[in-house]
């Protein structure tokens, strides 16, 4: 596990790669691995790097000691008092956020503890989640006098909006089962299945063409915001622009033959 | 419980206010709870006062009698025919709705019994909703020729479509606990513990900064018709200006310190 | 069960019409029903000629031999390696899916066996869909080297998006209960009910007023695209319009005097 080094010489990521897979984990376990600013920028830095290197086909996303995420740091907020220093943060956040949309490859949050305000938000953003059924989500804000309002930008896209708001307004947790059941994550498995579950699906992701899975995540997104006359039509030209491609014929063609397909890479 | 004076001498609306909450109940039993024009003024009038009445932090809407509420008054409408009647009545209604998720307040349905057509519409446009497990709930008005348009607006943002479309096209009717899976309320509960359920929630609204409360859910409202992108940006602004109101600074400094906070209301 | 004539002279759809339901069923059972350029064309043919067919009141779309259907025919794209082919087949493909939501009778997908890539899109254009407990679904492309891209449009809009891209990114199926969880289908039976459960349904919807259900499906999902307050004033003109159709004026009428209504038809 080697350090991504950090202008501050903390080492707020830690990166490891293996067999296509970067597991990314947050590490200031001491602060539950809340989102300082210098870790928004570290995550941004590092998602930059992945999206850019062809030999990742899938980003693991985790957090170091016991929870996952909780959020921002409420204590370099205060410090902070400044309305520029606010806005920068929340928007450097958000920029964050949409990039693990915009990257090529898929992200999974494994979520193996609490993952609370904007660390549920970071599930939420995440293409994929699978979390322990010991894992529990809020978006607890509104404790301290702060709507969370956007962590609300995903949850609200991952669920109904009156369950959305439940949270919202009652800071109140939910267990894995019922963010599973709401559509804020996908698996959810015992504490000590859980990096078995996860490398069932990097395998699966890994086994498929990276030029594939790249074009459709892009795709996927864009489509969401669209009507769905303008949604089909984006997605007609993709359809036919991935057919164009080796490994669409390739895959075809193993297909037919009932043999392995060979992809060629992005 | 007072009544709410109405300009046809009928008493059509109740209000108690206690602690932060305003109870408001739909008082046409022998109607069912139908929501006349003359009730839609009514809850258009009383929704305007709550609004600007900062002594209220919560709103519980319920019907009085048998019925949460059977949609408008079939027997007005029909004494009615002109387009222009239609017209305004179903834009009063559209109006009054939207307003449910324009005014500061959460507003809860307290669903006792059956809510159908508007009644349905009414608990879909309510921010969160309660039902005791006798509840029902149907968008019926295909039965008697009239597709429920209107509620299927409301309808339609609480649960999938094709759920939503079974029920306007067939009138059938879900149970309660059937609307909790799809997203329509938020807990399902026996009737005999269906105010102490509600007590709950309200209480935990009344806990929070009522600033916090009231910006969150105008934005949430808002981010959810908008682009990712969009919602972001404005989600951004929104928590850097809460975070400028004294509550975030005394919620976090109390958070800090491990005390309650002391909210300074808005 | 007459052919529909087709210009291979293929018999590519089936079509039977027993008591205002169209019975229409895809009919190239030894290629799992698949969505070649020439069903597609049969396929618009046959809806645009139900749409104008007013006594026809429900459609009930299904597939023969084992498969209901499993997308594209992957040899004849293979066989037409042009740009414009790939182009002019999914332009063909979204405008079928478009027209589903756009004519005037609701589209029942009935079930049976396994729907994969467009196949999987097909249940979830349809409005409503019954399934078989031995159904099975998956948007199975990415494992070709072909991201379901079209597929996710309607997919996406039936389920959250983490389990559609789940779906989407591994190809994995799942069950006819997990669709049902999902909002994929309405209702699930084992395979020697389907019949009767589709009977009910298409019971229900012959009972109602053909011109509130033609006006309400219409509605239905030009209001989804819209944002809250211009859906409320569609969804009010086109409520106060229905309400001046003599099947309203009837339908209210009758439910007043507790008898059964008589439709005109529309």
């Amino acid at each position: 596990m080697s350090a991504v080094p950090q202008s501050d010489a903390e080492t707020l990521l830690l990166r490891r790669d293996e067999g296509g897979v970067a597991y990314l984990a947050l590490n200031r376990p001491g602060q539950f691995n809340s989102l300082s600013q210098a870790m928004l920028e570290a995550l941004i830095a590092e998602i930059d790097a992945i999206a850019a290197d062809a030999s990742v086909r899938v980003v693991v996303l985790s957090g170091e000691g016991k929870a996952f995420c909780a959020g921002h740091d409420l204590k370099e907020m205060r410090g902070n008092p400044a309305l520029e220093f606010q806005q920068a943060l929340f928007r450097l956040c958000g920029r964050f956020m949409v990039k693990l949309t915009e990257m090529p490859q898929p992200v999974i949050a494994r979520v193996h503890g609490i993952a609370t305000a904007a660390g549920c938000q970071l599930v939420s953003m995440c293409d994929l989640a699978v979390a322990a059924d010991v894992a529990r989500f809020a978006v607890s804000g509104i404790n301290v006098g702060l709507f969370c309002a956007t962590p609300s930008v995903g949850l609200s896209r991952n669920m109904g909006r009156k369950e959305a708001f439940e949270m919202l307004v009652t800071g109140d947790f939910i267990d894995a089962h019922e963010a599973q059941r709401r559509g804020l994550v996908n698996r959810v498995v015992p504490l000590e299945q859980l990096d078995d579950e996860i490398a069932k699906l990097t395998a699966s992701i890994c086994a498929k063409s990276p030029v594939a899975v790249q074009m459709g995540k892009q795709m996927f997104y864009r489509q969401l915001e669209m009507g769905m006359e303008a949604a089909y039509q984006m997605a007609a030209e993709t359809m036919a622009c991935n057919m164009m491609t080796e490994d669409a014929a390739e895959g075809i063609d193993a297909f037919v033959a009932k043999r392995k397909p060979q992809w060629r890479g992005r």
